[in-house]
């Protein structure tokens, strides 16, 4: 995670590549061969930005530039011909100043030379206003902002930030099947890639049903994801893509997919040797291990790290079969859950950036209100767990311009309610959840955002915002109890409409007020009993939420009770043969039932990143 | 330019089109072989937009779809197999919804079918929020702002938008003759685009000199454009732009440059038979005319109609040879000849976009104060000339924010003055012009922006807009004279600092609250001879600000006066040989000192829009 500086690597304007690659990853989803992108809005990297650089040079030295964009360069104010890919720089104090535009992919620099060499120490703007007066020349009053470089580790003039690919290696088959008119294909375990057709040949059609089910890759009808190819000797045509290659002998669809299951139809004109796949995954170190006495608890662990390896990849997704999209909610829980097994900062910072987007706020974080309050809360984890001040810097002001969008919806007793356009989430529950006027549970989170603010504000020395922030999480605070503490019923109530308290007692808000702190002792055990040990409150059916609830309950001393729920609830998956952790578990449900959300019968993600943090629980 | 509906045409979000293709424009400049980009931030277009139209079809009807960027179809909700290039819409009442992705060029769509076509009628929007509740389904209360869809005159599936080109058509040389070691060539007059070379022959280096004036072509240390080409048999490469392409006895330079002049070195080794032309241009339809008595005026209108042509591109740019970008006070000027020339209000409505660019506004349009002011009154300007309300309603909340940032930067009078990163321009003055403190100019500009805000609000019916800005307006007026007015002088007085009348009188304010009528009969009268017939007030000495001193004494019944003025500054260029008319014309200057400005001995721009306003005096 630590930079060394002086080692050449490829920068860009903080956040825009990771801004670019998002879009690319977010913009692959599909349903059935149709293209899905997200439906929030997609921001776009700064396409004109200048990289410069201050020197003392003790000799002249010749740089190496390579760069992704049109470009120039500037020695002390003056523009150099042409595009030098090769330039000698002067001994002595200079200026260096490089100009890109790039509208496909973000403008990236990368120079090695014996000194200068591009790293995080290079500065970076996409506004240098300049003042230019009467004489042509730049005034003194001009004012530019500067801002560190962003970059990852593409070390090599030849790896190009835009070229990335996530690594491939060939994967087999365990079982092959004949079934009705085609093939089901058995790979052992949930897993994600390229299909690959050994020893294709003929004229016809292909289709490939993809399941994380053997029933949703026989439902030719409702299966979520599949392709359809077309062979004419020595070409496919990808139906759905409209993408025609030459082949010799082999094949590989051109889009990753998540399956266990793939069931094959081949026209009988078309003949396939054998099918296998190239897993794609994101390269990281195992860092963290773990091991103990009870082997079912070793094997929630290895499931929770395969869950998180398979959805750990440009960024911190989902699911690796539906959406394939990052989510604010959904990300934080992988960041802490890869602070224990790969520790890999990169992936955190980029999903960051990513969730970020662009100003100005016109929505949500994935237009979700609890997401906007988990991505501030993500900031000040990250710092916690890397130690990362540089990164505080870079984002402060975009934690800023969010809170801005946020204060200005409170609504006049300085909280936040859904209005247009908000997606008020919280959790997807098997039972009514009302979403009306002011819920206890965003309120706890969007005063833990505030508190947030103002810990970051102190780290980047932003001493008014910092009083500003406290002050406002204060007030908001000494509300919470008022607002919403039953006394009758020992437990936060879920909303407040119209100054009216409800009646009804939900798990969020309590739960999450017990590890934020938000009470006192005699108060957080009432809610243990008056809550989350009380079967008549609304249950919890996705691990997403069920992580909270046994934060909560370790918070509260319930090791044993939580030992137990992590056995049944991750080791009742495991017994009905999951090889990774699903979206949702409800074990009230029985059979295929297992397979449907969304009134879909295959809608739910079998392998869901919040299904993995079972890890961290360990 | 009314839109005539359902003629199929391509169709982007509005403004999305302009802002691409003009950062492909701003992002031409060179200044002696070296990319020279803007200095303000170059916006980008919406890379993820939904399409969408509410049908009602008699009959069934087949659809031929054609797309830039990656797509879906959905039809009632339902996502279609693949990118259809063809679609079959059933009979009755259904919702179509064509969801692109597009980093590199805007998202654009062309549909084309009986009675189902792509027009202005269109919805677009970039950023569908939809609410999914537990069952999958979206629900009642999402909320998705639809703009009408943005279009121009690609009426074709074959005329993607992004393939724009200006046309071209060949120009010959009138004069060629030998000097030092090259040849210099003479185009005649003032032109624009690609030199061509026929007969190209041999290895070697060939350096191509651009000039307005022979002076500069012949100048190779100083030219302000160059191009260096090196040939090798049957390929040329562009050493500026480092592009290798074959060719075969003829070769097309690859970037266009502005000049009458082109002086050509060859090496011994190359050979070149004869050098031609393509002239590069926007078709447009010359619809004003202009013939009186007097030919001097005759050909001061000829000359000033040219001048608009080669200034009048993708959009109207300030000059051809140097910046050849988008200035927003040049334009206004731009846009009031157009009136009167072409009436092509397609170009004004690009400019207009472009200089708009996207939200969050982080400074003045092209960085300078006072443009930010014309491009508001170049809107109702459009709007009176056009009756185009459509316009309006679409650029209307992007007037609204820009609005917003000139508001939260005034002072505690309510009054503009130059903060960090404000260019306050006003005029490029032989002479001292003050840019400190409260300039009346500034108010005088600022305040015409607020009534303009008020009608456009009145136009859009927003009421509420309409009396905030109407009353921000009065306010501002009421002020003006009680700031600036000096009694003894009978003038505006330049500026106020700190509470402090300044003693400068300077023409800017004085002539634009004449003509806006911010004075009374007396004070205009008193200011004709205090100021504008006062030739001990600082001399304008730009076409720029002439045009604005000479509206302002036809406002005072002074029209003799400035017909001798035209036929004496206009009529002074062409004496001095100008084919067309120049950024800057001071009498007082001599020889080559006419072509030198920014400190550069060619610096001055003899090809510049607001050189040709004569033509809207005429």
């Amino acid at each position: 995670m630590k930079f060394k500086n002086n080692t050449p690597t490829w920068i860009w304007y903080p956040g825009d590549y990771e801004i670019w690659l998002g879009n690319e990853m977010n913009n692959r989803r599909t349903e059935r061969g149709a293209f899905f992108p997200p439906f929030w809005k997609t921001a776009s990297h700064y396409v004109v930005v200048e990289f410069s650089k201050r020197l003392n040079l003790a000799a002249s030295e010749e740089i190496e530039i390579a760069v992704e964009g049109r470009y120039n360069v500037k020695l002390d104010g003056k523009l150099q011909f042409g595009s030098p890919k090769r330039f000698t720089l002067p001994a002595g104090e200079h200026n260096l100043n490089i100009k890109i535009h790039n509208q496909a992919t973000p403008p990236a620099l990368f120079i090695k030379g014996k000194t200068v060499n591009t790293d995080a120490t290079w500065k970076v703007t996409f506004e240098d206003k300049e003042w230019i007066d009467e004489s042509g020349k730049a005034s003194d009053t001009s004012v530019t902002i500067y801002m560190d470089a962003g970059y990852w580790n593409f070390n090599t003039a030849e790896q190009k930030p835009s070229q990335f690919r996530l690594a491939t290696k060939p994967q087999q088959a365990v079982k092959e099947e004949k079934v009705k008119d085609g093939k089901l294909i058995d790979f052992g375990k949930e897993t994600f890639g390229y299909i690959y057709l050994h020893g294709l040949k003929g004229n016809g059609t292909i289709n490939l049903y993809y399941g994380e089910s053997p029933e949703e890759a026989l439902d030719t009808e409702y299966c979520e994801t599949l392709d359809r190819i077309y062979v004419d000797s020595n070409k496919v045509t990808d139906l759905a893509l409209d993408v025609t290659t030459d082949f010799k002998d082999d094949y590989t669809l051109i889009e990753s997919k998540a399956f266990r299951y793939v069931y094959i139809e081949v026209s009988p004109s078309v003949r396939i040797d054998r099918v296998t796949m190239l897993y794609e995954y994101l390269p990281v170190d195992y860092r963290g291990t773990f091991r103990c006495n009870d082997e079912e608890i070793n094997k929630i662990w290895d499931i929770g790290a395969y869950t998180m390896h398979l959805t750990t990849r440009e960024f911190f997704i989902d699911g690796i079969k539906r959406d394939r999209w990052v989510w604010s909610g959904d990300a934080i829980q992988s960041y802490l859950m890869n602070y224990y097994i790969f520790f890999d900062c990169e992936s955190v910072k980029r999903t960051i950036w990513l969730l970020r987007g662009k100003d100005p706020v016109t929505s949500h974080s994935n237009t979700i209100m609890d997401y906007t309050f988990y991505w501030f809360l993500s900031i000040y984890d990250y710092y916690i767990y890397s130690g990362d001040h540089a990164f505080v810097v870079q984002i402060y002001p975009h934690m800023v311009t969010l809170m801005d969008y946020v204060i200005g919806r409170t609504n006049p007793n300085g909280m936040v309610e859904g209005m247009i356009g908000d997606w008020v989430f919280v959790d997807w529950a098997d039972g009514f959840l009302d979403k009306k006027g002011e819920l206890s549970f965003e309120q706890v989170l969007f005063c833990k955002s505030l508190e947030t603010m103002a810990l970051c504000a102190k780290l980047v020395d932003d001493e008014e915002g910092m009083n500003k922030y406290a002050q406002l999480a204060n007030n908001l605070q000494e509300k919470l109890l008022p607002a919403f503490w039953d006394e009758s019923k020992q437990a936060l109530v879920h909303n407040r409409i119209h100054g009216e308290k409800s009646d009804t007692v939900t798990r969020y808000s309590n739960m999450f007020s017990v590890f934020f702190n938000y009470l006192n002792e005699n108060q957080k055990q009432a809610i243990k009993t008056s809550v989350l040990l009380n079967d008549d409150i609304l249950k919890i059916t996705t691990p997403y939420m069920r992580f909270y609830e046994l934060e909560a309950l370790c918070a509260l001393g319930e090791q044993e009770e939580v030992m137990k729920e992590m056995k049944s609830y991750w080791g009742d998956m495991l017994r009905l043969g999951a090889t990774t952790f699903w979206e949702k578990y409800n074990p009230d449900e029985k059979g295929i039932e297992h397979l449907a959300m969304y009134g879909r019968p295959y809608g739910k993600s079998l392998c869901h990143a919040w299904g993995g943090q079972a890890l961290f629980i360990c």
